[in-house]
């Protein structure tokens, strides 16, 4: 399975990530990863529906929110805290801060 | 006219106001009143529709984002700035920093 596609650090936009951060869904998950290095999909899914998941797993990393690593057959997530801290200093610091 | 119903600050939602932020509109909006202390809706109309900027008003005042104070035939906005720095530190800062 080929890597997925993330968008350059300097092509984030705010509009974008805000996107990202407002739905329940894709909000915990932002929440989730900013407490772990990195986390399964399966690990993040709980007990939803994968076929839905993977639209919010597509949304995060469109966003620039979400770093998605192929390994085997797993995918770990992690958080682009770094890029977005960058881009948009205090903005995520302030999201997990809830 | 009566004056509008607006949340109280113990009640805004980090996910409401994430939600009322992520629109091209509405984060102008929002990123207008960052800079004066308020603004009439016709000044931020700009040239676009009235009908569907009543929407974006709407959705900035129930989340939290926007106060509309009605003075005669006018309205006049502002930010909610001290509220949101309270209930979610940085955020707006981050926001407005853009």
């Amino acid at each position: 399975m080929p890597d997925y596609d993330h968008p350059a650090s300097d092509d984030l936009t705010l509009l974008g990530v805000l996107r990202g951060l407002a739905d329940p869904i894709r909000l915990e998950i932002v929440q989730h990863l900013g407490k772990v290095p990195e986390a399964s999909c399966a690990a993040l899914l709980g007990d939803r529906p994968r076929s839905s998941m993977s639209h919010h797993f597509q949304v995060l990393r469109d966003s620039g929110l979400l770093h998605t690593r192929i390994q085997g057959v797993q995918h770990f997530n992690s958080l682009r805290k770094e890029d977005l801290d960058r881009r948009f200093p205090g903005l995520m610091d302030a999201v997990l801060a809830e």
